[in-house]
């Protein structure tokens, strides 16, 4: 019998990464999908292509989509910026600028007609309730809901192939993430967090994207391989 | 005070032409989103385009994106052809191949992130479970599930500003439809609904769009402005 396949939501960083080799590790035949939507860290997409050759994925696409036009988010507005060296990001209860409006919804619902296309009753993402930015389609009841409503939208679905969305990381912490993916042999090197990346491409550490990174590293006890760059000033 | 605002999916035929008309008379400030999706008939778009400006939106985006890439659909695939003449179209069961793998979930999820942009709360899709084409996400519990996913997704949502889906014509048959676009002033000779249209731009008046639309004029008595034309084989 054929592997079963999944599509796997992946950005480059280490949440995803980690999701695209627990989806592995428990057999699926993996087709991974991410997005050029004119988020400021496009550098991310070379290593979501880095991942996805690394682990042998079936078929890798690089959807453009234009999320600028619906901004208001530091990740695609240029005149935002990014906030650094937010203190105590675990007690924020204010969800940050960084937020992208509707784009988890965005990307499942590409993923789920790549599913349809493809036959794959499978979508992991690798969202996280836990150490995470304050999303609100990073929890629990939203993937919850997202997936009530994705099996009455495709023809698939009406046909009695109910569809599952998978967010194996939902309830661990970065650290336990990390802890994951390094006894699956996943490489971080290619992996990239920053929100706000140098024009060399390295990290700029004060981020929250980098800040979760860098704390998730120290508490795994994993040496973290990310290049951190200082921006001049 | 100011008028609610709402978004409208606007395709530039009868139904969401007849839905944006219905939004303006029930008060609402009318942003319009149509989307270039690589669907055989883009002459819609410039149709969508002589509606909003007819019916004086606020702003209309034309969405680019790409559903080619998860084709399986006669709309986005020119190797499978548009079904001609299919009798009896209000018994059929199957869901026929012009169906779009997710695509109103697509659509939703890009009104979902204007909404947030705008601050409106409210969303009006021309589905119809009546006279349609039998596709899975034109049906009332698919449009509900996809509410209650749009108030657990946004920052808008979890800040207590909950997003209505409004679907005025789900339990409605084209004549109706028609007749209330009439009341409402709505000139339909601008709208465009064939499916498979000729080289000019005409209608080919046999594929199930055709069929509905033809079917619905007639019995709403009101003369179908729409040009038919004949292709050459």
């Amino acid at each position: 019998m054929s592997a079963k396949k999944a599509i796997v939501l992946l950005s480059g960083g280490v949440d995803s990464a980690t999701t695209l080799a627990i989806a592995k590790a428990e057999g699926f035949d993996c087709y991974a999908i991410s997005f050029a939507y004119g988020q400021r860290h496009a550098v991310e997409l070379s290593c979501a292509q880095r991942v996805a050759m690394a682990m042998k994925v079936s078929e890798h696409y690089v959807i453009n989509i234009d999320l600028t036009l619906f901004g208001h988010s530091a990740l695609t507005d240029y005149e935002l910026a990014v906030p650094k060296n937010r203190p105590d990001l675990e007690k924020h209860t204010q969800i940050p600028i960084t937020y992208v409006p509707a784009r988890n919804t965005i990307f499942l619902s590409y993923a789920l007609a790549y599913a349809e296309q493809i036959a794959a009753a499978h979508i992991f993402i690798g969202v996280n309730a836990l150490d995470y930015s304050g999303y609100p389609d990073c929890r629990p009841e939203y993937i919850a809901a997202f997936e009530a409503m994705a099996n009455l939208a495709t023809k698939a679905a009406v046909q009695g192939s109910a569809v599952t969305i998978h967010a194996p990381l939902i309830n661990l912490t970065k650290a336990q993430i990390i802890c994951t993916g390094v006894k699956l042999g996943l490489d971080y090197s290619v992996t990239h967090s920053c929100y706000d990346p140098l024009p060399n491409g390295t990290a700029c550490g004060a981020c929250d994207s980098c800040q979760l990174r860098k704390k998730g590293f120290a508490e795994a006890g994993v040496p973290d391989p990310t290049l951190y760059g200082a921006r001049r000033t």
